[in-house]
């Protein structure tokens, strides 16, 4: 994680499309635009939300005039207004198709890591023994075709020396992809490492961050995540999904000048790509609108809610199609089971609530410290080593327990079922009482089996294990919080107050319904999500009548995460890495005023201003030689001080550029005049050079008496990148994003320079 | 819906909880303030939703420095900081009730009008025919102790004299019902017709329409809530669900200053009401919030989507307690079928998508033109007459329909589910072939029976009579949308193309499937909803593997209906009535200035405004008695027209009143300071009357050269209540929240002077 900003320094030009027009020779096409706001935005700036809306209004507006012109043009129109829908369906189809062969992609290398299918190499160790005929249903992962390595090399299927080559070969295997994967990361694509969705949220709060969603991390994304997965670290695949569908939304924005040259409209389509992606990891179409809503989002009106439905919708039924997971559901861990719950089970369903929040309170600070320590020290020179020695370390604790050998997602879909009559897992192992007359499924009252206790013992070793391993490997999602509540719900099962009130006979305690509450328990806690989480429970598992107890645990361990700090895990991730993301969330109580962060402070040198009709081209050349301000205000006398506007460093450095090229006459000594007209001047003064066509007449300003909570709402709420401060009509000071950044770290006690990439 | 307005002056006093504070008592209280802003709204303006907040933020700083003072403080902060968690809680409880409430009083009072139970007489068909023994599996509504009328006072079943007099029974009893119902609402609660989804959309916008919430509504709305739904009206009782739910909410306000006081937080606790309303009108609470974020909700932050999902749950949860359906499920309409459907039959249901978009729109602009005769013609002046003549008409209608007699949610389970071979309904009649060698529920491949035939007879009859007569009962809710789907399942079924690709004797095409589909295309081109519909959808009838069907026909009924008209049939009635809600989804495209929209215009008077240090206490008054402006501007000085700050009438009115009552020297002479010290004046000269702490020193402002686009959206985001415009600094007029709607209006050339109650 700390490394992805280190690495920036070496990252390979994966070009994004705005760069397109960085060219000053679009400068005249910008002359000719009605509003001068053509210029984009430098990397690690934040945009202005309400520019660009106000840039998107005018494109707008000026299709809909030429539409009535001509046929073509109205064609023209017409597909303007459908290029939304039209990105959407791409989006889906792509991060469908995309997702679907990661997941095949996965299955059989993590298979590949035990053995190999002889009939077809390509096979994994399901589809091996599928197509094998000789399958009966007891053992059907037991087929001839597939055989482990050591049963390959030696013959010799068991034994001491069969399981140790397995063994050995399991962490070869694993080294190899994980050496693969942190190699080509480093050298392709520095962006494609980590979850990424503290980045994504940076992003579409209006932040740039060049060839974070470029093409380069797409492919190496894609490529590295499969590799990243089969090599068994404790890592899920649903947040680089997230970041992957952004890349295909980033991708195709391209496609379309709309969006392409939008910095906000893109934002749009890269919060309906991050639903898609949400839909095809969990297979939850709904639920990964709702994430986009309530997790990644900044701006998210109601056109895009509807485009996001379209877009999970085209991406779940893309991966359905593809069928990756061998059965025609979208649901990926179905459970079968149907039974009602009880009341009273609401206490233990609450407890898990408890749980959960306290589990992701201590992930968050483990995790947070460990990453802090990385950044800090020597141990952040070394990604390479660290991810092999990680690796290593983890194939070597995995591969004797049947329970961190697998893949995670088997482990899961096991323990959120329920024990049928004829189920082979080790967990159903009760003991078969001959003496019994009732059906041979009503497990509760059969006493546990050897096989059980053995399993419970095996499950909190995984449990330990995960968490611990989690903690360092960062966790791009946690899959390791699933663990956690599959053995509650064992021990439950013997609790003698369960016994009491459960009518004999009648399996009134469902384990898998345990698991499922303490899973989205523990993803609560650490990410802070109430209903997406609950919506993405459910669609994951079609256990619509569980929804209350679902709600239960995730406000619970909400509620109780909270109280130990605000932060979820990728807000903790976005304040370590000092993005500058302004939290819609945060509520800020103190009782400042705009004057009190505006600058110029007290005894700073007085606002760099020009004057309406008194600057010549050389001084402001030297302004902008000597400061880095984003853009200046202009006012009408340096004594009267009143604000006429703002213009942008960007748009006046062009300006002067293409005039002292193309325009004959203007010279240093020439005067910049932003009024409406310049005054005739005799020919023997140097030529003016007129500027208003750049000048923003609009600039946003409050008092200096205005709350500062009113000033951070208005920032939030309109996305602002700077607000002039004025009094009376004077102008005072200016507040940028970063002022109030600053200015909200500080009143947090924290170190306001902090707030930056660092 | 129309008399709602007109009946407006008859309302009684259904005091909300604000008008406590109205008293000029509470000036002393609020000269202590540290902020200006105590002042509460007058009926029918809008509120200023950045000066609540502001507010809010003032009293939670207090409230928070002096928890440090004391044990006793701190309890109280807590308290306050939980109270909104109370409120969601007390809410859910009270909503749940009241709908478990209404559920049983209707389904006791619709068979009322058929018959009555002899045990005893306050059971319902179903509960009569429960409690009694001798019921078996095949007729399970016929048993002794449920008697029709006829059967009850003539002693026979049966003949055309008994039909006779049922029939006539029937429409008296319904007769009744309406007539209680439109009586309570024109003597008790005006506000309580309707379906108050309007208005509550337009109160949640920032409106005030004093007692629309109050006890009194609250009351008399579930009472006449039951009489009309058991009148056998087209009508619904999921609208009138959410006005009740929102009602609890305001009542519960009313017993925390913290919600009471601030008319932005009390709307953030009615979004959450508006939620727990669905929840228990469908039995949904995903859906509830959805439903509030998507459709009702203006302010919806992060904060409310929590809370609102703790109501719906608590309210959803009260509701299964109270389990009024007598099954304990959540789910209304539960399916019991998890057939797969298949690729090819997503083109009937985007077919059916195409039906509803055309359906919502003709129902919205056939309602909406009855709605306006009703309005403008002498029709509008008898409302009871009104509603007696249409119960009547539809109940001598729907008795002979067995389809239209019962109620409509009996009609909707049935038609939703499939025919099992145990069903006795008439639509599962399908011949029964002897020599068949298949199990008898393979219904596909048998020919369907004379009562498949007359079904579907009576099924066209049923839709036909439900289309016409909710438009002119204007439907508060339209549960006759979900008639028609079910006729194109079962003419699909005999379609020649699905019986090439169905294998034999699978029953691959699911009619109940097709019902569904076609129920939500229907709600989704009259509501134009999408996520919050498939959700409600979803969670009705457990269906979690119908998503896409259900999406692809909910987009495909939004993009038809969107083509022919925007506005969804709650927006077509805020239209209708003219209040002025500013929609977040219009979008605002033409090339207008803040200088061609404020206030004065070219020839009017010139603005009235006050200065710092030079008006005195009888300018003020005389300005006061000349204008109704909610507020004037504070400038420096008449000539250099410097904007300084904003005072609100209300405001200067009681500091005006106080000063003379109480304070010495203060005559008409007395000039008001506005500025931070008055000069010393000699002591013949009259006290001034320094008015700095009621004055607002951070108005919003923009420039004239602003595009409207803009200040539409800076009105939208922040919930302006108006904003002045300045050129240089200089104060050149004024634009209030309704100057935009009126200049919105203009553009989209409708009568400006609408936008407005009309």
């Amino acid at each position: 994680k700390a490394d992805c900003t280190r690495l920036l320094l070496l990252s390979v030009s994966a070009a994004t499309p705005t760069e397109e027009m960085n060219g000053a020779g679009n400068l005249m096409d910008f002359l000719d635009e009605p509003f001068p706001d053509v210029s984009t935005y430098e990397d690690f700036h934040t945009i202005d939300w309400l520019r660009e809306k106000s840039r998107d209004t005018d494109r707008h507006r000026k299709i809909t005039s030429k539409s009535k012109e001509s046929l073509w043009e109205l064609i023209k129109s017409l597909l303007d207004a459908w290029s939304g829908w039209v990105v959407m369906l791409l989006i889906g189809l792509l991060s469908g198709t995309l997702a679907g062969v990661i997941d095949l992609a996965v299955d059989w290398m993590t298979d590949l890591k035990e053995g190999v299918c002889l009939s077809a190499f390509w096979y994994s160790h399901e589809q091996c023994c599928w197509t094998s005929n000789e399958t009966t249903f007891d053992d059907r992962d037991k087929c001839p075709q597939w055989q482990k390595w050591a049963e390959l090399m030696t013959g010799h299927a068991e034994g001491a020396g069969a399981y140790v080559l397995n063994y050995f070969l399991y962490i070869l295997w694993a080294l190899l992809f994980s050496f693969l994967a942190v190699s080509l990361v480093r050298v392709f694509a520095p962006y494609a490492c980590g979850s990424g969705i503290p980045e994504i949220k940076t992003i579409l709060s209006g932040f740039i961050i060049r060839g974070y969603l470029g093409k380069w991390t797409l492919l190496i994304k894609t490529v590295t995540l499969v590799l990243a997965v089969s090599s068994g670290l404790s890592l899920g695949k649903e947040g680089p999904l997230v970041h992957v569908a952004c890349c295909c939304g980033n991708l195709f924005c391209s496609l379309f000048s709309k969006y392409s040259k939008n910095e906000g409209k893109r934002r749009e389509v890269l919060s309906a790509a991050a639903a898609a992606g949400v839909s095809v990891a969990f297979g939850a179409p709904i639920g990964g609108v709702l994430f986009s809503l309530e997790e990644v989002s900044y701006y998210f009106p109601l056109k895009t809610l509807w485009r996001s439905f379209f877009a999970a919708l085209v991406a779940a039924f893309t991966l359905r199609s593809i069928n990756p997971f061998g059965n025609s559901r979208l649901v990926l861990f179905y459970v079968e089971y149907h039974t009602p719950w009880y009341m009273a089970e609401l206490v233990p369903f609450i407890l898990l609530g408890v749980f959960g929040g306290l589990w992701g309170t201590l992930f968050i600070r483990a995790n947070i410290a460990w990453c802090r320590r990385r950044k800090t020290t020597q141990l952040g020179k070394y990604p390479v080593l660290e991810v092999i020695a990680v690796t290593g370390i983890t194939a070597l604790l995995a591969y004797p327990n049947p329970y961190t050998r697998r893949s995670t997602s088997e482990l899961i879909s096991e323990l959120f079922n329920d024990c049928g009559a004829l189920e082979s897992s080790q967990l159903c192992d009760y003991v078969n009482n001959p003496n019994m007359s009732r059906p041979v499924d009503d497990i509760p009252d059969r006493p546990a089996g050897p096989g059980v206790y053995n399993a419970l013992w095996q499950l909190t070793l995984a449990l330990i294990f995960k968490i611990v391993i989690t903690i360092f490997t960062f966790g791009m999602k946690i899959p390791s919080g699933l663990f956690i509540p599959s053995m509650m719900a064992y021990h439950h099962h013997d609790w003698i107050i369960f016994k009491n009130w459960c009518r004999p006979g009648a399996d009134c305690v469902t384990p898998g319904l345990y698991a499922m509450v303490g899973a989205a328990a523990c993803l609560g806690g650490v990410t802070r999500m109430t209903v997406s989480l609950v919506v993405i429970m459910f669609e994951l598992t079609g256990g619509l009548e569980y929804i209350v107890p679902l709600m239960a645990a995730a406000v619970t361990s909400k509620w109780v995460a909270d109280a130990f700090g605000k932060e979820g895990i990728y807000e903790s991730h976005i304040l370590l890495n000092g993005y500058p993301y302004l939290d819609v969330r945060d509520e800020f109580t103190h009782r400042t005023l705009a004057t009190d962060v505006m600058r110029p402070r007290r005894n700073d040198p007085p606002l760099a201003v020009l004057t309406q009709d008194s600057t010549t081209v050389e001084d402001v050349e030297t302004l902008i030689k000597d400061t880095d301000y984003n853009g200046f205000p202009v006012v009408v006398s340096r004594e009267s001080e009143r604000l006429i506007g703002f213009v942008q460093r960007r748009d006046l450095t062009l300006a002067i550029k293409n005039a002292r090229q193309k325009q004959d006459g203007v010279v240093s000594s020439s005067v910049v005049y932003f009024t409406e007209d310049a005054p005739q001047l005799p020919a023997s003064n140097p030529q003016p050079l007129k500027l208003r066509r750049i000048l923003n007449l609009s600039p946003f300003t409050v008092t200096d008496h205005t709350p500062m909570e009113t000033v951070v709402d208005i920032f939030r709420k309109l996305g602002l990148r700077q607000c002039l401060v004025t009094r009376s009509g004077r102008l005072l000071g200016i507040i940028t994003k970063k002022d109030v950044l600053r200015h909200m770290a500080q009143m947090m006690n924290q170190d306001p320079e902090s707030i930056m990439f660092n």
